[in-house]
């Protein structure tokens, strides 16, 4: 999402029109109309009533308005697409899924799917790519191409819906803010001397299916034998295959016998994110010759 | 090694003196002699008792004899490097441990640590390569460039030592013979079910510090959650980093809800081997959320 | 079962008539005539046909003659109830589950349910107590004395099968002899050391649901960290509540520093067995700080 | 300890001499005096510098004097011995080791050791009761009789800044308060589905060496499969060998088909207790088929 400083809610229940378009006019892409409409229902006890209502108030217009509405949206791009007119949230959502990294065969794929998918449905393909990874992407687009003019209507408003939740969720303050964050945080025991394990190194990948691996986030386990903060936190976790890999062997050599057999090493954990929002917790229990995890809460 | 047939030892035992050099003159490298002069210690009750007399023979030697016969070993060579004179075993054991797949690169860094190795001990540099991985040879290599003369004398000949007893093992049926092999095995459980899990298809891969991986072995368990043979077997399992890799989610969609959540997909299992000449059992204990496991025995 | 010689399946098949009516007379309790109506049918190539053929034998009877063979049967009796012709057979088999240790009032009660039994069956309880603990035969009889006359009928002849199954196969010797044994055995590993845990004590108990614990089995892990002989085998696993109760305190006093903290001392693992036949095994793998134990195959 | 209602430190600090005796008098038992004398030395900034400033006045004292003080401690007691002046403190502290439910014979054995330790040191044994069970208080007693005088009398000495420091955290609300309490807590997953496991019935069991077992605390796990509070919190645990019993078939029966074998029922975790302030969390993951525990943190 863009940077711009969050507003209360409360301040958002007493301001003008005006001032009430002009901080949430951008939520809706390319559609201050929606927040103007919307105003109209102030106050809001919370956050997801507000959001509640703005997705009514899109509800309520004539199919042609919608249509209009969901053609307003950008394609999904890769950095050598020609140039289009995106909001500077488009744009950061995009970068974040890793569609500005795409190889300029991937950037053709898309814009084919992004032809093929405006023939077929009349409107741009539209997803919350803040919940995906390229992978993903992909796959939801072969997938969702497949799909019946109605049933992709209501997909595309469902995105709707996610995309807008988030952006709000990152600009106003207070109560009953939408679930849109996931967390995923490990716990490292030392089970052959019964303690948290502390210092072990802890990097977590994005897989893709052509092999390739991204890092995504390091941190490495404090006195508890957890990370000082989860390694995802604050967003949702984009779906996707995930590696978390363990330095079992340096923390090892702190303790250990220098001449003793090394078995583990670096140890991986390989898991599919499936619920965005979801909490993975995934601790590790080990020894120098065996290991235990699990999804745990 | 090269693909000979075994004799027994019995047959050596009983044979004429030109005969048993006929049959073993080879294993000793380009050193016919020493099979000739073990002949006449004949009858022997093992073929490890065989290979002892073989070493002794060597032991008492002139330490320029010796020099000589380390002196007749060829250097470890990758694919682009000159031709020399390999003998069948030497060409079979290099090719085995990757070294026909050297990039021109590795060849020409392996050129000069023989340069090196040769300018600082008088002889070539000489490893059991049957239990070493490209790594490892390299790993190996480099440490002992740095160590003393005397030390390096002693190491050459226990590596001939290692070289000799696999190609006698190979070579010679008997009681007795010298434990020249090691063993990867797994065993696979769905502790959700309470059954061994049949049909779950294992990867083996040695990992390299390039981050490059290579299959070694592929299977499936069956009835009683084992693959049908070892992953290795009946040879040293090579120095080196390994990863097992277990298709658990083709496993579970055998049987499952397809709409059910997926969380674990292919599980790595990733461990160190650094005794080639042990069992390495190593299980896997798992459920759709969790798993288990263990260097085991 | 009493103790008597076995007979080979070929020596019972080329004997008199006569003759094999003395070797397997009593497998049928008190009915000599099955066996020599089953002469007839020979020869029988495994143990399992010649079982089959004894039981078409008795279905093939009259109504009233295998009602007068059920009351054939003894009733199961303490040791303080009255007198009755038991065979040898069936002293031996209702010793083994305990019977004979039955206090005055389980024997009353017993005497009660006997009674309230042949009144509503018309034939006493029979079951293959050999198949059963104390708790499970006092379950048994209070959930079948609710059945149904023919349901009861046909579940009295079922457990006479399973009751001469068990005779059959300890008499003769044979191909296919009945899988009448169960095998429960357990496997002890060290995981912090990541060797097989050797010289642990493992005792056996059968659990009662008045508190109670019997001593079945005891004994102690060898190189393998496994028993030198199962904890149970040759026999059914008698159905009931379990409990493996290994001493790792001991185990760790051995290698241990005696100042540093206990915490496993001696680790009970309790389960319940509800199929005699089958092989439970169940390993336990350890640390001084945790430990996991599932059934294994 | 009695139920006495707790004082801030603050008004301890601000309150008269008198009032201050009033207070703290009873902390050391019957020795008002030492109150009185650490009155001087207010105001306190921590319950912790308060409690040191106590045991330092008693160190100060003569040797007589703090032989007159030992000599005021009561003895140990069963339900049967002669009747002695106790301290509302001493009498609760006493009860909650389970002393008030001694056998007769076990009165006796403690009357005894009471008599020697006297006839042997000049002072009874002092021992901080609530972190003890009832076997840990006879093996300390039997271990502590053979010690030396010297040692003695600084175990004395340790033991009574035990029983003071409980004593004050009960009764002083401030800052730095002591670390006197432990706690026990476990944490339920049910990892053949991933969740935490709700609803499952836990019961805590001190277990003896006579083999008696004694229940100290039962739950059941909420939504988080936690227990709503630890099994135990705000006081020390005793020294000793417990059992956490956890009703997984009970649980299993609410979600799995009936018919289903059973293998796990009650699942039994026994473990030993040796650091009373600590934190034992001791995690359950299971399947129907598997388990594993391990103290976490």
């Amino acid at each position: 999402m863009a940077d711009r400083l969050t507003t209360a809610l409360t301040t958002l229940n007493g301001m003008s029109r005006s001032g009430f378009v002009d901080a949430l006019g951008d939520i809706f892409e390319h559609a201050p109309w929606v927040a103007d409409k919307t105003a109209a229902h102030r106050p809001f006890a919370t956050v997801t009533t507000l959001h509640d209502a703005m997705l009514m108030v899109l509800a309520a217009e004539s199919p042609e308005t919608v249509r209009a509405f969901l053609n307003g949206h950008p394609d999904l791009a890769g950095p050598t697409a020609p140039a289009q007119p995106l909001t500077a949230d488009s744009k950061a959502e995009q970068g974040g899924a890793g569609l500005d990294a795409l190889t300029s065969d991937e950037t053709a794929r898309l814009a084919q799917l992004n032809a093929e998918y405006r023939a077929r449905f009349g409107f741009p393909f539209i997803i919350c790519v803040r919940r995906h990874t390229r992978d993903s992407i992909f796959s939801e687009f072969a997938r969702r191409l497949k799909g019946e003019p109605v049933s992709e209507h209501r997909a595309a408003l469902a995105e709707i819906a996610r995309i807008t939740a988030l952006r709000l969720a990152a600009r106003v303050d207070g109560d009953g803010v939408p679930k849109v964050n996931g967390e995923l945080s490990t716990h490292v025991l030392d089970t052959a001397r019964g303690v948290p394990a502390v210092g072990v190194s802890v990097e977590l990948l994005v897989l893709s299916r052509d092999g390739s691996a991204r890092r995504v986030a390091a941190s490495a386990t404090g006195a508890a034998g957890r990370t000082p903060v989860p390694l995802i936190a604050g967003r949702p976790i984009p779906i996707g295959t995930y590696e978390m890999r363990f330095a079992l062997g340096a923390y090892f050599n702190e303790s250990r016998d220098p001449a003793a057999p090394t078995f583990l090493d670096v140890v991986p954990v390989r898991f599919v994110v499936t619920e965005p929002e979801a909490h993975y917790h995934i601790p590790l229990l080990f020894t120098p010759w065996s290991y235990n995890t699990y999804r745990g809460s």
